[in-house]
């Protein structure tokens, strides 16, 4: 019988369904190593988990197949596992409505200026302010996967004019040497990149210098995308009007952290993926993965370990 | 010359265009009853005020047309000048695309949890949540002007099941027959009806008795629509999920309101419809109608004053 190394804490629903098809076992970072050599399949789900990159590496045979309930893959990606002949999937598909969707409500909330409003309705304060119309405004998203698509997709349909930036130049998605050029003019900056070796630190200061001091930055990608002293620094120095980050270089953010008060800058907790239902879409997404494994078809959202993602359309 | 009489503290801009072929006096709400029998036109933007209303039944000749520079007449309404043969014309048009996209960022802010986010960042408190997927929720959207048919373009562009509710059913508009019915099943009701005596008072506490205790309640019609507190006994004891309300009984909202306290209620101050340019827009407007007057074209805009709006298709 396969057995199914489930790397969690808090298990996946869904997968009662593979009771009596398959043995389920569960790890967790301090037991991963150990049991590494004795799973068939190893199912993760904690992105902010690095417990798959520090145990692969070690000694004994390795699952034929790592599945990640996420769409990035870079907590687990080593280069023995890239090495490998394992297969890497991910859970393409799930997050793109629902991200598409929390960055249209971030990107709306700066042009209507809501934190401010939130802020004045807090100190029982009545003051007008004039705000943004979105629909004639310029995007720029960074990330052409199904989730930056959708993100595009969504924004056009609230009138706002898209360009999509990818790693390869396509029908409809500009390649990098178009970022700066696209960053300069567009009054929505949005990254839903990968994080791979080419994509780290993107977001730089020399990047919001080029910005217009009236353009906003959102992050829905990963936390490492951004250099995040450099966008305080932006905000703080008004080079641009705001942000909003979904995403940390370090997760959860401490209540330490600068950036709960950087001004301008809208903190949220990584959810933007994450409407009701979300865990039992991934758990019914790798039941049906596994469903084909098991049947000895090909598995779908398979990731190209070299470039750290599903390559695309 | 025509005298083109301007109720304002603020004027609004672009008037300049009709230098020399009308003259131009300014009145308060304190001089308005003693000006009113020598001008021809009267344009009015403090949709605030109700000079108008006070100073229209007394004597003497009175303006043979009133320009209000808002998309409710509410305000200027009385007998007197409903009786008149005076023409009341208004902005419809300038805010219909502001008005539904402040209506959708207030929805997605709704369904992405934003203002708890907000008050978690202001207490360093990452806690993640789950969301709304906004995508095949359902909407009422009560006034099928066109304001209210923008924001109900608008939520189905992003996906929302979309029911508009007006005076008259007709073609995609229900009757107010259907309004108990549609509010029970919808997951947003949004309130753009104008202000008349059929719908003063409309959303009171047995309308929201019908709702779904996930439903929010957004509106930006007129504050007289709602049953203040009715609302707010709504949201205190969870009958309802959220609220949105960007206009009130009476307005400014003071310092003393229990309006701004009220769990689950975002409030705004009256800005749904003004972008950056709007009273550009607006002074652009009167002006173009000003001169279709001059010309002795037909006006545009014009208020069906028994009703108290500019019958639609």
């Amino acid at each position: 019988m396969t057995t199914l190394l489930v790397l969690d804490a808090d298990p996946l629903p869904r997968l009662g369904r593979l009771t009596g098809r398959v043995r389920i076992e569960h790890a967790d970072a301090s037991t991963l190593a150990e049991r590494l050599p004795y799973a068939d399949v190893l199912l993760v789900w904690d992105f902010t988990s690095h417990a798959v990159r520090r145990a692969w590496p070690g000694e004994g045979p390795r699952p034929r197949w790592v599945h990640t309930a996420s769409a990035g893959v870079d907590h687990l990606m080593c280069p023995e596992l890239a090495a490998s002949d394992t297969v890497v999937t991910n859970a393409r598909g799930i997050f793109d409505q629902p991200i598409a969707e929390y960055v249209a409500a971030l990107v709306l909330a700066l042009a209507k200026d809501l934190p401010r409003t939130w802020d004045l309705q807090r100190r029982r304060e009545w003051r007008h302010r004039e705000s943004r119309r979105l629909a004639g405004t310029r995007a720029c998203v960074v990330g052409s996967g199904p989730i930056g698509r959708a993100i595009a997709e969504k924004l056009k349909a609230l009138g706002v004019m898209t360009a999509l930036v990818g790693r390869t130049p396509r029908a409809g998605v500009h390649g990098p040497e178009d970022l700066d050029r696209l960053m300069a003019r567009a009054d929505w900056v949005v990254s839903a990149a990968p994080l791979t070796e080419a994509t780290r630190g993107m977001f730089d200061a020399r990047r919001f210098g080029t910005m217009q001091p009236s353009a906003c930055f959102v992050n829905v990608g990963r936390g490492q995308l951004v250099v995040e002293d450099a966008l305080a620094e932006a905000l703080s120095k008004r080079w641009i009007a705001g942000a909003a980050l979904d995403v940390f270089e370090h997760e959860p953010l401490g209540p330490d952290s600068p950036l709960w008060e950087v001004p301008g800058l809208i903190v949220s907790p990584h959810m933007s993926g994450d409407t009701v239902g979300w865990r039992d879409e991934l758990g019914a997404q790798f039941v049906e993965l596994y469903e084909r494994w098991e049947a000895g078809k090909p598995l779908l959202n398979v990731v190209d370990k070299k470039r750290g993602y599903v390559p695309g359309h």
